[in-house]
């Protein structure tokens, strides 16, 4: 057996067995134990027994960037530096997406097992993780939303279109995932790659409670996709990037704290800048709206001040400042606002309404953002040994457990 | 028209119409909106426009009679005395249920209006609730759970079953519920009662969750004899005793923190006393497991060092001393012990593991008794007018909105 690798700072394996590592968006717990109730999920049923299963914490902000970076990572975001989808760059003085390597801080596990010789391959089903995930990647990594765009030489992999044999779906659909498995399923059987990581996206989970019929279709389309895993040979770990709930009342209206107008209508407009991190260029199914707020503050001695005004808001779960922060959620100080505002399990934290495109929300809002959304399964289809009991586990223990713990 | 008449310092004007206060038991609020989204509810659907529906926060513990005290009293457990289903009574040095009138600190509503001259009728689900609601009621008062056994003497009533036309439901049944409601009916028309209030039994909520066709088709159940009840011209006020959340993992595996074993095995087997007022005869669906406990200490002086113990157990939300829980819940000193424990969303909080009968668990574990299960529907089928935007409702103002403030 070959040395272990070191990724910051955290010893792995190298896979000698095909090894698949899959982030559920939005997987709450109970879409999975609902949709095994409805007699959907017969292979995760199983796992019961015949696998692990265990409850991890979620990186907060539970927002998809982050979690997916920290999983990549085995680090929480202080060491990757992905904090958001979004956030306000202090150097360049303006609002930015930060999808782009050069907010990446860290290198990821994917990246180091590649360049180990290992073969490596990466699924995801938006574009906007792209490029992140496959950071100074040697291998495959290309996105099912521009699956008809590969090459092998940006992508590592052509004509996996004609391969899957299903059309590319629309950016806001369950079929975005679907392709995600049916594409690794043939990057596993041809490929045979030793490390894959595929994830998925949130739609129907923003959509669709758990125990839901099309919540319960889409767990049962995944589930035979693991079972066809599991029946080639792979390891398998499947955890999520967050959870999700319901952020609406009994019938159905978002509440929403609109926080950039609660801000103006006390301190005057230009007091204070609320950033929504889950904002990005895929708002439809949730109109920007999560449980997670940044507040930058035009002058910072009116903090105490404003911390408690946020406080004493109907619907706000906590407020903290950068360092407190940065110290429970393990984030990058310089890339958070001076406020960190968590809205409560059933509401979201807007701006100012304004700005809110509400015309996509079609249905009940769900969302997450929030400490209400942290926790995540961590379900494999092997037995582990040696995991301590006391360790808080995380969804970025997804690799580690995988590769260092199996029985 | 007549003057309000005080109970527990609020003023109530006397219902001029027939006015119906439900309780449903258990009714996190999803469970409306799902039911909403499958077509399930049509009357509370159109209350959206036509009617007025708000949110609210219970009592904590998010128990059930508690809340159906405080909603009777208008007033929280400091006042009315009544904190749980069971408590350990310091005067008799003994763990007792709460379920007798000697343990009811206020008058109720219910009895105050009789009292004035108003026909006055309480069905409630299980007989546990039956004799704290009719304290010194002159008027109907029955559970469903008896309805066989009712005399005019002691309930107001007789004959109910055969009026009703259905059978007398088992204790753990959806149709205990529903012969609440067609009770309600039978007596709206017969006898016409100026106030009614029902009280439902959450057995399907502690088995299935939001959305499902189970609970669809309980909500579908209520939501036709909401929709009869407005037909008959009544004013309706629908609230719940407290919301419901899973409290299991991905596979549906209860999380449990046995809090006796825990304090046992740290600080000897007479250092404490883990008191779980969840527990009542009827522990079927829940196994007596909920997400809230109170802990009496041998020697007070260890208080310190005992809740910073209970504070880092993992699932442990929330750890109060004793004057800190009364003053935050509004709870009597008296009746709640020296520490008052909540678990987290997902998490129960168990005594010791060897006396909780979990066989009666056939589904997985879903509960309440926390502050994640404080949120609670308040809904009408009219407009209200003249409440403050500002006001922190509950579901005990859910009788002051009925009676005072229709538009």
């Amino acid at each position: 057996m070959t040395d272990p690798i070191l990724v910051n700072s955290r010893p792995y394996r190298l896979p000698s067995t095909p090894t698949i590592v899959v982030c559920v968006d939005g997987c709450e717990q109970e879409y999975i134990n609902q949709a095994i109730q409805a007699g959907s999920a017969p292979f995760l049923a199983m796992l019961a027994s015949e696998g692990t299963v265990l409850t991890g914490d979620c990186v907060v902000p539970s927002f998809t960037n982050p979690n997916n970076l920290s999983i990549v990572t085995g680090a929480p975001p202080s060491v990757h530096g992905i904090c958001g989808n979004f956030f306000f760059d202090e150097e360049a003085g303006a609002e930015v997406l930060m999808n782009d390597v050069k907010y990446l801080r860290a290198p990821t596990i994917l990246a180091a097992v590649a360049r180990a010789g290992k073969r490596v391959a990466v699924v995801t089903a938006k574009d906007k993780l792209r490029s992140l995930l496959g950071h100074e990647l040697q291998g495959i990594c290309f996105s099912a939303e521009r699956a008809d765009r590969v090459s092998m030489a940006e992508h590592g992999i052509e004509d996996i279109v004609s391969r899957v044999g299903l059309p590319v779906p629309d950016v806001y659909s369950a079929g975005l995932s679907e392709f995600v498995f049916a594409a690794g399923l043939s990057i596993l059987k041809t490929e045979r790659p030793d490390l894959m990581y595929l994830s998925t996206t949130d739609y129907v989970q923003h959509k669709h409670a758990p125990g839901t019929p099309e919540a319960n279709a889409f767990y049962a389309m995944m589930d035979s996709y693991f079972q066809r895993y599991h029946d080639e040979g792979a390891v398998l770990a499947i955890t999520a990037d967050h959870g999700m709930n319901a952020k609406t009342d009994a019938i159905g209206r978002p509440n929403i704290v609109f926080l950039q107008d609660r801000l103006d209508e006390r301190y005057g407009t230009q007091a204070s800048r609320v950033i929504l991190p889950i904002t990005d260029p895929y708002v439809v199914h949730h109109g920007a709206l999560g449980s997670y707020a940044t507040v930058y503050l035009r002058d910072r001695e009116t903090c105490p001040e404003v911390m408690q005004f946020l406080a004493g808001i109907n619907g706000v779960e906590a407020v903290l400042t950068r360092a407190q922060a940065s110290q429970r959620f393990e984030l990058p100080s310089d890339r958070i606002g001076d406020i960190v505002v968590l809205g409560e399990r059933l509401t979201v934290l807007g701006s100012s309404s304004g700005e809110h495109d509400l015309s996509g929300l079609t249905v009940p809002l769900r969302s997450h953002g929030g400490a209400s959304e942290q926790k995540i399964p961590l379900i494999f289809n092997r037995k582990l040994s040696g995991v301590d009991d006391a360790r808080r586990l995380r969804n970025f223990d997804a690799i580690d457990l995988a590769l260092n713990y199996l029985a």
